[in-house]
C-alpha cells in the first residue's frame, strides 16, 4: 500500500511562540520526531487508503493581497495574510457519519490549557452537534506522549465553567475522567475511529434504553 | 438576523485566464453583480444563521514558504504557492447528512466544459459515495443565470465517457436531464439543500422498494 505524504518545506506558525503550548516536534517521539498534526495526517490518509473514512485537515485560511505571475513558471504569492477559521481544522465523512474536530497539544503534565480553543470553534462544535454532526477534541499531552479524545459536550462543560469565571484550563484528572485515551500505534497511528465506534454503539444503547 | 459576510479584498484566481470558463462578475446578476461563489457564501451564511446546517466553503490550498513579523502588526506572508487541492471545496453536515460539493461555472451557453473539473476531484467524491456521503456538483450557465445540482453519479457517467475518448463536455440537454433545476432566490440565493431533500426522499423510496 502506497502512502503519499504532503511534500515541500512544511510552515510551522511561529505566530505561537508566546502561547504555553507549543506544537514543537518531540524528538522521542517515533522515529521522525513528529507532531500531533503530522500524526493525524498520515492517521487520516491510512483511512483514505484502506477505505475507513474520509478525513481532511482543512488548509489555513490566508487572506491572499498580491500574487505574481512570471512567465513559464507558478504564480507567487508576494502578500498575504493569516484570517482566523470559522470552523474547526478536521472534518469529513465516516460511514454515513460527519466527523468534525479541533486537535491541540501542551507541554504542560498536569493541566491542558484552555486557551488552546477559541469561542468560534465552540460555536462551530454546537452547530455541528445541532446537526447530528459528531464533534470532539484530540488533546496531546507532548511530555508523556498520551492522547486523548474528549467528546465536545466535555469539553463544553470546562470552557462555560471557565466562562463563568472558574479556571482556565482542565486538570488531567478531569481529562481522564471524561476523555477515552487513545494509544498510539504504527498504522493507524492515532487510530482514533476506534473510540468513535465505541462512542456511537454508546450512543445507541442509550437510545434504545431511551425508546 | 444578521449576516456575516467576509471582509477584505476578494483575491479572484487570474490563472483562470486561459479557460474557457471564467469565474468573472455577472453585473447583469442580482443588485451586485455576485460570482456563484458568493452567492454560495451567502446562501451558507443563511443555512448557518438559521440552523438549518453547517455547510462551508474551504480555504484556498497555500503552500508557505516565507513569513515575516513585523513588530506590533500582523503576520505577513512573503512568499507563497498555490497548491492542488485534494478535496472539492465545500463541505459539512445537514440533518446527520454528510455533504460535499464543488461549484462551478462557464459562459458557454450550449454545453458545460468538463475540464472545470479535476480527477481528484472526482476520486474524491467517489471515496465520499462509498462512505455514504451526499457529494454532487452545482454547476452555473452566467449567461443565462441557470443553475443546476447533479449528482456526483451522473457526472461520473459523463467523465467516464469524456476517459473513452468521448466527447469533453456535457450538453445543456444532457444537463437538464441528469441535474436539478435550482431556481435563484432572495434569500437564501442558491437553496441548494430542498434539491437534497427531494433526493434523499427519493433515495429512501428506492431502499423501501429493494427492501
Amino acid at each position: 500500500m502506497e502512502f503519499h505524504y504532503p511534500n515541500g518545506k512544511k510552515f510551522s506558525p511561529k505566530s505561537n511562540k508566546n502561547s504555553q503550548t507549543k506544537k514543537e516536534k518531540s524528538f522521542s517521539h517515533g522515529k521522525r520526531g513528529m507532531t500531533l498534526e503530522e500524526d493525524l495526517n498520515e492517521t487520516n490518509d491510512y483511512y483514505i487508503q484502506t477505505g475507513k473514512a474520509v478525513i481532511h485537515k482543512k488548509p489555513v485560511p490566508v487572506q491572499i493581497v498580491t500574487v505574481d505571475y512570471p512567465k513559464r513558471s507558478a504564480a507567487v504569492i508576494k502578500e498575504a495574510y493569516f484570517k482566523q477559521a470559522s470552523t474547526t481544522d478536521y472534518n469529513g465523512v465516516y460511514n454515513g457519519y460527519y466527523i468534525d474536530f479541533e486537535a491541540k497539544e501542551t507541554r504542560n503534565r498536569t493541566s491542558f490549557p484552555l486557551q488552546n480553543f477559541h469561542q468560534h470553534q465552540l460555536d462551530h462544535m454546537d452547530q455541528v452537534t445541532a446537526q447530528k454532526g459528531i464533534a470532539f477534541v484530540i488533546i496531546r499531552f507532548s511530555a508523556t506522549e498520551e492522547i486523548f479524545l474528549m467528546p465536545y459536550e466535555h469539553l463544553k462543560r470546562y470552557w462555560e465553567r471557565m466562562l463563568q469565571g472558574g479556571r482556565k484550563s482542565m486538570t488531567k484528572d478531569e481529562i481522564e475522567t471524561s476523555s477515552h485515551s487513545i494509544p498510539l500505534g504504527l498504522q493507524p497511528r492515532i487510530d482514533y475511529l476506534k473510540i468513535i465506534d465505541h462512542l456511537l454503539i454508546e450512543l445507541l444503547k442509550e437510545r434504545n434504553h431511551n425508546g
